[in-house]
Order: structure tokens, then C-alpha cells, then sequence
């Protein structure tokens, strides 16, 4: 079984992207989780370029990391200079990492019109650079920038430069598809080629601009090379980089590489969603492999097919991957979906009763509203759970008022006033927040903790808005979802309205309501300690 | 050149994905695109499975369609049974269409296990289902389920099953790889098998599930297939379909293979976008080709070179696909971002002043508040030109208030009260909306509308929450995203404030101020026609 190593670049290449702004508080808890995960090295930053990426490697001692090797990035010495003189040379070995992964031109156009200058001074920037950082003591990863533009536009040269990185000691030559626009059977042939001209262990270094990231790192493993760049959930400048989250798993379970242990495959799918939630970027949902939708299944015969036989429908068993299987309620679907969902919350569910029938027409007026479930289960589990006459009422609601106002220079001001009937008691209070649902869920929480003293423990983990089109109506609606967490698990609700503070005031109820399910009131429940930044498992 | 025919299942397949839910009147507009776009096939859905798609079979004959045929979804009979006498057969008839996809078993396993008969009497099931079809003059794509994991398990019994239908007289056969499991070598080597057995033309039906839907269909068409099935933006179950907007342009611009015209290409982002928006889908910023970051560029060295030529960075010219460069401001960046921005702005920028190191430092300290201007280019122009002293003020706040209220069983009441002053006049008015930011809306277009009667074209498009991390902040921000169009164009703005309210109010006064720049009080624009759903470009 052949092996192949991680070079992770979602602290470097990653923060490229649009959107993505991570703290040196951010970049830590990313290299700890990284480190977990098996990777062979994370390539923390530039500390040429900025100086939060100095402080990152400064501190990054204080993880003791065990396995992944920490790299600093640069580029190879500037023209017609000596590598001992260059800056951003001696900035990678002041920040007193291990290894460097260094950069230089393959392409002889982009000799010409990026750095300007002669294909023989590049030649020499680039054997200069390595030395230098060899000499030193560096493991260096020499980045080919541009190499398959380069190939095919001069293959002579792109292969000269290469090998005046070999020449000079380089451990590993990385070749970079940087404008992600050369095709897999492109990426075979060259690496193929390279194989025979140079005997250095080759890496890939691939961009997702052909929506061909992930099968370009394949392919160049398959021709030879060792060592696959990429960033977690493919974060990274245009298009993004080869996304590692699903490189892994095609090189480990569907190629038998051996890339990191099965224990640490288990966890992909928590720490795809971790990284998610540190780099405050929106997991898509149908994301391979580790997305809540990856092994969702929602046409109706699908779903009577995966209850006899999951790989019926599904690629690989998810739990290898840490991800679960779901079954997704929707207009679409038949019976089946709901008998599963009934399952999972041991109903007894029969599907020619009249509650059945009630509840089936309930939910499809729903949707025809706006809700939507599929990301909802905790609101679906209520509505189920009252068909069945399984849910006791926590609290219902009288009225509520909030209030919002704003003088120049001043600050805003934020009230709610609530007023519900708890355990046949009417009770009204007021509150501030920060905002109006924050003091709309204060207000609640004060009439309730009296009965509830539990409600403390859970929070609101996320909320969501989406403007609804138009389409079938006159006026646009609303749809908030609500991710709530306490300190063992999460659970999602939906409201929908015309209106933000009524659609957040549905979720927000429901969301107490099922925090509240199954606990008597004053009940204490017992906490077990926290995960940091409570990562979401549904 | 040789020409590859597009099968679109966006309106059957991609309906399978979580949260896609489209109308009949979508999928009709939907269908519209798609025939403008160059497609030679439309799957508009299963009459056999519900009402909505027999619907749309019905009226789709309204669009005069000009390339695209319409072909409508449906499986092999039942077992046992006559072709003749399948309701879901006869269901493919009843709705009028030309050309028929259906779909039978190819792997043995799934031969047992999910339709429980004999491999001898699916053979039946698959000959008599397309000679019947035929015989009444459709055109018949035989939809080979699970083909690549059939033929793995059992090559001779999967190729059985194609001869099958190619004896019963299928025009097409389309290979499938329901489960999305299988790789690009295995593809290649697959379909060059098949097409020694076969004379049928052969199509490609690849799922995302290895992140690899859009590699598989290239290598298919490599190894002789001239059908590619799939998808716009990659719609479907669990991880998605092949997506169409990356394929067409990898085999077009990339292998030569003759797809669309030049012409159609160039619509393919407004067509892909198109979409999103009726599907209510968020299209995610860095989907190749087509997303608002496929050729966006963020790290200040990449800036300097495509500022010298934009071949160094990107891999296609963006207008070939309708798309268009942009330069993302961020922390990240050199100054020759903001440059470039003023640069499209036609502001005398000169990086040495006092100005310019003024307004970098307020950006950099507005990021630090959780701003982010990637996504709000509108605002950023705002404070640019601000900073230059080329921007007047249209208006300035005095204060606010909103309320809402509710009572059970009663409407829910919002109302605003907003004080400004405009040209000299202290202007308050008070109005109700839908929910509070609209009545905010209303009340501050109230107070405008006399000095700018124009205020009325433009309006909210779309409206986006994010609750920050609190990671360097105690309190939790809010981040609200507006975009508003008027006739011609749209914008988005910013604001961020721990209060929502506050969040959007910021928002919704840029979005005033940009809609109101450049012109005089009182004055009236032309006004062009408007593109059906206001379609974002930008």
C-alpha cells in the first residue's frame, strides 16, 4: 500500500478566498485539528507578507502538535540579489520552522511579464533560494508555480527549472496547476513525464477552476507523485483549491493509499464542519462526503430502496467518514420518508389512520408557505410528536411587543415585553437585548425559568434569514431558522412570516419547547463538559 | 470537431436535491433558459409519479421552444406484467412528448435486492419497455441505472442489459453512476469496453458524491460518449448531478467538442445565476466559472499581475462565460487592490496621501467590526468616494423607532417612525410594513420621496443575516447583506451592529444613498425595460 502525504494550505492558500478572514487565535485551532486529522504539514502563512502570520508561527509552539510538520511559505529571492540578503528568505528562517515550501516561476511567460526578467536569472533565483534555505538546514518543498502552463507552452523549460531545484537540494518539488485550467488526462501526462526527468518526490498542487481540483490531485497520484496540496473544504483564492475533505477519502477508500489512520477518516466529517464554523464560511450542504445532504435521501422509492439495503443508494457506508445517513421529508417524497423519520423517534406510526392523514396535509400546507424541513428536524419532531398527542404544551403565547429605537450618537435601544400562560399561571415580563429577538428570547426565558431552570444551559448557536421569492404570493416572507445548542447536542427550528420578529419569535418558541421536551419542570439535568465552539453534529 | 448533445435533468433530477423545490410555472421559465441556452434535451420530470410534472408536460407546449426536446422520465414495466398495460409506460405517452428516458437495472445485486425478481425476467423488463415505447414513435433514452457498479460486480450480466435495449431499438444509451462512487479511470475504461459491444450512441449520467460528477462526464466523452446528462449548477440528490455550467465549457473551450455557440456560452453565468434565483438556491461565490469569485482576485501580488495581464491568473477570459473580473478589497490585499477599485471608479487615487492612508485605516478598522465589503461593493464606493470628498449627502438620521406587536390569534402589527434631514429640512414620517425593516423602508422613503421622486423604481431584492462568531468581540454582531435593483441594475450594501435593526438600518440608508448618487433632486431617469426576476449581475 502506497502512502501519501497531506500538505495542508488552508492557513495560507485557504485565506485567499473570498470571504475567509481567520484570526492567529483562528489559525491555531485550525493547526490543532489539522494535526489531528493526520496531516504531514500545515503551511501556516507568509511571514513575508503579513504580520499576522509572523505572530501565527511564533505561537504555534505552544500546540505541541505530534504529527504534522509546520511550514512557512515564500517565494524564491528576489532578481539580480543574493539569497542571503533577501528579506523574505531570512523571514522564513526567523519564525524557526522545520521546513518551507518556496515558490518560483516554471512559466517562461510569466518570467517575462511577472517578474520581468531573463529565463537564466530565474534559473538562478531558483537554485540560489533552495540552497540558501537547505544550507540552513530547511526541509524545502519547492512550489512550481504555474508548471503545467508552463509544460505546454515550453516543456523544456518549465523541466530546466525543476531540476535546478533538484540540483539544489529541494526534499520535494510541488507541481502547481495555479490558474486551475489544465484537465486531468493533461495532468497524468506531465506528471508521468516529469517522473522520468527528475527522481525528486513529485507533490501536486491543484486550483478548482474546472470544477477539477479533486480529479487532478487523483491524477497525478495515479502518475506518480506523493504528496497532494490542498485546503479543507477547498477554501482558497478564485475557485478555491483541491478540497482535501474529498481527496482523502477518494485516496484512502476507493485507491487503498494510505493516507491517515481510520480512526482519524472517522473524524472528517467533524472537522470539515469545525473549520467551517472557525472560518464563518457557510458549508454547502450537498458537500462530498461530509455535507448534512451527502447521504440524504429524499425521492420516495430511493428511500423504500436504502431501508432494505443502504448501499442501494449510498457509495460508501458513511460512518467511515464520520458523516450519518438522512432521510428528508419534502413534497417529493412518499410515505416511506416519514415512516423512517417516525421510526428514528419511536412513533408508532400508522400510515391509514386519520392522524397520519392530518399530519401528512399539515406538513405539505407548511410547505406550501415557505417551511421547509429538511433542515428543521426539531420543529418536524414536534409537529409529529402533537399528531400523535405526544406533546405537552411547555408554555403558549398571549402577546408579545418589542421595541427598537435609535437617536444619532446614541446608543440603540432594544425592549421586549412577553406574556405567556405557563402550567395554567399567566405570566409577563420584559427585557433588553442586544437586539429584538435577543431581548424577545430574554423576555421568554425570565417567564419561564422559574418552572424551567434548565433553559439556562441551552443558547441560541445561529440564526438564519432567507428572503423568500415572491412567486406564488404578494407579499415576500420570511424564513428563520434557528440552530440552538445546550452542552451535549443541537437542534434546528423554522418560523416563517411576513415578518422577521414573528418568523424568529416561531422558531425561538419551538426551540425552547423542544429543549424543553421530556424534562419535568425544576428538573436538573446533568452537564457534561463543553466541545469548543460547539461544533454542530446534525 | 466532434459534437457532444447536453441532456438536461435539472427540472427531474435536480428537484431530488435537499431544499430545490420548483413550481410548475419554474420550471416552465426554467425550461425557457435552458432551450435559449443551447440544450438538446429537457427532462421536465416523471408523469408517472406526480400531478405537478404531468402539469408542466401540459403547458409546456406555451414556450415554443426552439432547440430542446422535451422528454419526459419514467422506469422499465413492473415485473410480471405487460409493457402495454404499465400505467407509468402509458403514463409517457399520455403527456405528449417526443423523446423518453427510462431508466432500468443493470447490477445484479440491485436486480435482487431492490426489485426482487430474476435477472432473466429484468432482461424482459428492459427489451419489452423500450420496443413498446418505440413502437409508438418516441424517441427512447435507456437510462442504465448503476452501470458502473453493475458492471464492476458483473461485467457480462451489465453489458446483457444494454444489448437488451439496443435490440429493442434505444437510440441512446446513457451510462449512470446513480451512486456517484466511481472514478475517472474506471469511467474511461468502462465506456471504451461498452463501446466494443455496443453501436448505440452512448451518453454519460455521473453524480457528485466523490466530488467528481463534472471529471467522470469529461472522461467519458473522451472514451466515445456523445450525451452528457446533468444538471445546472449541479442540482441533485445528495451531492448533486454533473454540473452543467463546468462541463459545457471544459468540453467547449478546453477539448474543442462542438456544445453550444459562442454566443450561448456567453450567457451560460446569467443563465446559471437565472436559475439559482428560481430555484431559490444560494449559488455558492466560487463556483467555477460562473460564481462571483471564479475570477476574483484577493492577494495583492496576484492584483499586480493581472493589472499587467490577466492571462497570469486566469485561466480563461471571463467574458467567454459571461463572467467578469473584480478585485476584492480585503485585509489581506496591497494597496494596488484599492487602486484597481478606484481605477473603475475614475477617482484620482494617489497611494501617498493623507486620504488614502485615512480611508485604508478606516476600512482596515471597519473589517476589525466584522465588515466585510467583498460582498458590498456599493458601500465600499460610498466610503471611497466619501473620502475623496465626492459625495454628497443625500440625507442624515436623526432617529428611529420601529415596534411590533402581537397578540395570539391576531395579525402581527409593524411600525416605524423615522426622522431625517434632507437638503436643510428636518423630514419625519411614520409608516407600517410587512415586518419592521420594511416599515423602516417605507417610513424613510416617505421622508425622501418629495426631493426624489425616483426613490419608487428601486427596490429590495434580496435581504441576508449573519450572526458573527463572537471570537475577538463579548457580544455576538449581526451582519446584514442588502441588495436592491432598479430597473437596469443592482448593488448590495452592508451594516453590522450587535442589534439587527440597527444592522439593516445601515444597510438600507447605503442602498438609498448609492440608488440616489449622481443624481439631482427631483430628477427623472428613463427608465429601460426590466428583465423578468431581476436577474443579478454583479
Amino acid at each position: 500500500m502506497s502512502t501519501v502525504k497531506i500538505f495542508d494550505t488552508t492557513l495560507r492558500d485557504g485565506t485567499q478566498g473570498e470571504g475567509v478572514s481567520l484570526s492567529v487565535e483562528d489559525k491555531l485551532k485550525i493547526a490543532q485539528k489539522l494535526d489531528s486529522l493526520g496531516v504531514s504539514y500545515i503551511e501556516g502563512g507568509w511571514p513575508g507578507s503579513n504580520n499576522k502570520d509572523i505572530e501565527f508561527f511564533l505561537r504555534v509552539g505552544e500546540l505541541n502538535l505530534k504529527h504534522a510538520k509546520i511550514t512557512a511559505f515564500g517565494s524564491t529571492r528576489r532578481k539580480d540579489t543574493l539569497a542571503e540578503n533577501d528579506p523574505n528568505l531570512n523571514r522564513l528562517l526567523e519564525v524557526g520552522v522545520k521546513a518551507a515550501a518556496i515558490f518560483g516561476k516554471s512559466w517562461d511567460f510569466q518570467v517575462h511579464t511577472a517578474i520581468q526578467t531573463t529565463l537564466e536569472e530565474n534559473l538562478a533565483m531558483i537554485y540560489d533560494s533552495v540552497r540558501f534555505l537547505k544550507s540552513r538546514g530547511l526541509e524545502v518543498i519547492y512550489d512550481a508555480e504555474h508548471f503545467f502552463d508552463g509544460y505546454k507552452s515550453n516543456p523544456e523549460y518549465a523541466v530546466a527549472t525543476i531540476r535546478k531545484a533538484e540540483e539544489a537540494g529541494a526534499d520535494w518539488i510541488a507541481l502547481c496547476d495555479t490558474n486551475g485550467g489544465t484537465l486531468p488526462h493533461e495532468v497524468s501526462a506531465i506528471v508521468a513525464d516529469v517522473r522520468t526527468r527528475v527522481s525528486c518526490p513529485i507533490g501536486i498542487h491543484a486550483h478548482n477552476d474546472c470544477e477539477l481540483g479533486v480529479a487532478n490531485s487523483l491524477a497525478a497520484v495515479m502518475a506518480g507523485a506523493t504528496q497532494v496540496q490542498g485546503t479543507i473544504n477547498g477554501y482558497g483564492e478564485r475557485c478555491g483549491n483541491a478540497n482535501l475533505v474529498s481527496v482523502i477519502p477518494n485516496l484512502q477508500l476507493k485507491l487503498n493509499y494510505d493516507v491517515i489512520s481510520g480512526e482519524q477518516l472517522a473524524s472528517l466529517t467533524s472537522v470539515a464542519r469545525y473549520v467551517s464554523e472557525i472560518a464563518n464560511m457557510h458549508m454547502p450542504i450537498n458537500q462530498p462526503y461530509v455535507g448534512t445532504a451527502a447521504f440524504a435521501h429524499k425521492g420516495g422509492i430511493h428511500v423504500s430502496a436504502i431501508l432494505r439495503d443502504s448501499s442501494t443508494y449510498e457509495h460508501i457506508k458513511p460512518e467511515l467518514v464520520g458523516n450519518k445517513q438522512r432521510v428528508l421529508v419534502s413534497e417529493l417524497a412518499g410515505q416511506s420518508n416519514l415512516v423512517f423519520k417516525a421510526q428514528e423517534l419511536g412513533l408508532d406510526f400508522d400510515t391509514g389512520n386519520a392522524q397520519t392523514k392530518a399530519l401528512i396535509e399539515q406538513i405539505k400546507s407548511m410547505e406550501h408557505q415557505g417551511y421547509q424541513f429538511e433542515g428543521a428536524d426539531a420543529t418536524l419532531e414536534l409537529l409529529m410528536r402533537n399528531a400523535y398527542g405526544q406533546l405537552e404544551e411547555v408554555f403558549t403565547l398571549e402577546s408579545f411587543k418589542i421595541m427598537v429605537g435609535k437617536t444619532v450618537n446614541q446608543p440603540v435601544v432594544s425592549e421586549a415585553i412577553v406574556k405567556v400562560r405557563v402550567h395554567g399561571e399567566t405570566v409577563y415580563n420584559a427585557a433588553e437585548g442586544n437586539g429584538p429577538v435577543n431581548a424577545l428570547d430574554n423576555a421568554l426565558r425570565k417567564c419561564l425559568e422559574r418552572h424551567y431552570p434548565d433553559i439556562q444551559n441551552m443558547h441560541l448557536a445561529d440564526y438564519k434569514v432567507r428572503v423568500l421569492d415572491d412567486k406564488d404570493t404578494t407579499a415576500a416572507k420570511v424564513r428563520v431558522l434557528v440552530e440552538s445548542s445546550d452542552f451535549q447536542s443541537s437542534w434546528s427550528t423554522v418560523g416563517v412570516s411576513e415578518n422577521i420578529i414573528e418568523a424568529s419569535w416561531e422558531a425561538l418558541a419551538d426551540s425552547i419547547r423542544y429543549a424543553l421536551l421530556n424534562q419535568t419542570p425544576a428538573e436538573i439535568r446533568t452537564l457534561e463538559h463543553r466541545e469548543p465552539l460547539g461544533i454542530v453534529n446534525h
